[in-house]
């Protein structure tokens, strides 16, 4: 059958090589004759495979030798509690509330501690990225989401917190764009969009944080374990690391991330014309905060919606319809989704606009 | 490449026709088009997953209609804090000390609140079961270690608790043997030795300890969350979940869990036979407190041992070197380890023995 293509907003659309790559090797991985599902995390085998993919993040993201990167389980869900208690510790912080995901983020640090909303978009239903921020003298550390996956919004720039310790939720754009880490105190990313599968979170963590960690938790809580046990304190999710690991090599033979910045900038760029060319479709998000990954839109009403969403499906066009929590249709153009695939999206919306004006 | 026998302790052999399953259909999930790794945790095809995926835990344990089935990341060892969290709200628990593993939740309990131990094998390093229990009267829950991987010794009879909550890690058992689930408030097991591999915990509990459990945790850290959004508050392991699914379903294709004991008795009992019969092999573990799953022995000298560990490794008999912590030797020999790979192993070390003697 003929591959659709998967516009899902996370999981995700994966290399078609890589997975052809791990179907080839799925019995026999490095000739041990045994499968990468079945191996010890503790053999030779696997440690090499742990090593290369840390190297792999240090280098595709050009990261600064005095941080950690580390793969920790339970989803960026799990981090929203994890940051506030190595680091909040009862005290200050500032969130910058710009949609879905930095409110759950927000929920979870106050049961934790005081919580400063140095700036949110909530008044216009988060289609915008604040500009302005009203950042707190003792703030432990400033939280920010880079992207929003259900309200289709993105920083352009990161904000300036005047030396505090910038921590931001990467999960839907990570090695999607070339960033500067140095800025950054703590950046974390769920891998199940950009980089692998479900089941392994890639936390990239200045080391001089853990100074004023919170120590009095439990094992698995601490990042300290993470960084002392080279992310094995116990058996780690081995085959999303795994899968990670080829990703990675993937986007280096592509490139990198500057090269993947640029297809990115021109696929989103095909989609945001096509939006603005039409009286059909309504970008949801405000111009210069319209996110790279996931393209937010309206039709004129909701039986258009739902008509757009079912010929979609129908042409070979999956997961276009937008989050349940907030409706409307969405295209996830994260790095594994080609220009071509794009492109033939393009044609499809023009089509149907021609058809359905 | 011939096959060789995996006896890795964790993560473990899995059934070749579960991974020959895998890979057939792993560019192709029930003809979506998409590969089980890139698709959207909320797609109708993977909620099928895990629907079938708790039907098929229910049906093969036998479970009581008031236990609810989980699907949690982090690994046993994050059980061990989860627990206490939830559980024992800084008050006293009942641990009964078997090992390695057990004293690593003793230690995450212990951040957490009062532990009495109500008993331990540690005066003969943990090779043996105690029998006899020093239970508190005030304790919120017993907790045992149903297998310790690291000591091979194994729960023949689990204790009588008077009515508390029982509470039992059977990371390294899980589906090993037919097991009277009302016995117990709580089972958790790593997936990673008998039903899956990394990344996904399997939970079974009891719904009424809900009701005493603190509410008062982050989102991802109560139980309550799991049970009231089936496991999917947030992306779960998907791959992990799925690669469950089909053991689970090749376990059942095999007769279920009480043929599976069977299998697993006669597996046993063939090793610790040629154990007893040559003077060469000194098992670790009392005679009934041997564990089915992971038969632990030790050789004459340190020599020997490196020696029948090359040896046997060169043969194609995989992981059969002890945990670092203990040394010695170890054949881990969970549900997928076939009997044939275990009479081959026997044979292997009769001629070892015969030609070290």
């Amino acid at each position: 059958m003929n591959r659709p293509y998967n516009f899902y907003a996370g999981p995700a659309i994966l290399p078609f090589e890589v997975m052809k790559e791990i179907q080839d090797e799925l019995l026999n991985f490095k000739n041990t004759g045994l499968s990468i599902m079945e191996i010890s995390h503790r053999s030779k085998e696997f440690d090499e495979v742990v090593d290369e993919t840390i190297s792999l993040v240090k280098e595709l993201l050009n990261i600064p030798e005095d941080y950690s990167v580390l793969f920790i389980q339970g989803g960026a869900s799990f981090q929203f509690a994890m940051i506030p208690l190595n680091f909040l510790k009862g005290k200050k912080a500032d969130y910058i509330n710009t949609g879905s995901w930095a409110t759950k983020a927000i929920k979870e640090a106050k049961k934790l501690g005081e919580v400063n909303i140095a700036a949110t978009s909530e008044d216009k239903n988060f289609n915008y990225i604040p500009e302005k921020f009203n950042f707190s003298n003792d703030a432990e550390y400033v939280h920010i989401t880079a992207n929003e996956t259900i309200n289709g919004t993105q920083f352009k720039n990161f904000p300036d917190t005047n030396g505090k310790p910038l921590i931001a939720d990467m999960s839907s754009e990570i090695m999607s764009r070339v960033i500067d880490v140095s800025k950054f105190s703590l950046i974390y990313a769920g891998a199940q969009k950009n980089i692998s599968i479900a089941g392994v979170t890639l936390v990239i963590l200045k080391n001089s944080m853990l100074e004023k960690a919170n120590n009095d938790l439990p094992t698995m809580l601490k990042y300290s374990t993470f960084v002392e046990k080279k992310s094995m304190f116990n058996t780690p999710p081995v085959f999303a690391i795994y899968v990670m690991n080829k990703v990675l090599k993937w986007l280096k033979n592509q490139g990198g991330v500057s090269k993947i910045e640029k297809i990115n900038n021109e696929k989103a760029k095909i989609l945001y014309n096509v939006i603005d060319s039409y009286d059909l479709y309504i970008g949801t998000a405000e111009k210069n905060s319209r996110s790279n990954m996931n393209v937010t839109f309206r039709l004129k009403n909701e039986e258009l919606e739902k008509k757009f969403i079912d010929e979609a499906t129908k042409n070979g066009f999956i997961g276009v319809k937008g989050h349940r929590s907030v409706g409307g249709c969405r295209a996830s153009i994260y790095n594994a989704m080609s220009l071509e695939g794009v492109k033939a999206l393009a044609e499809f919306m023009k089509d149907f606009a021609n058809k359905n004006n």
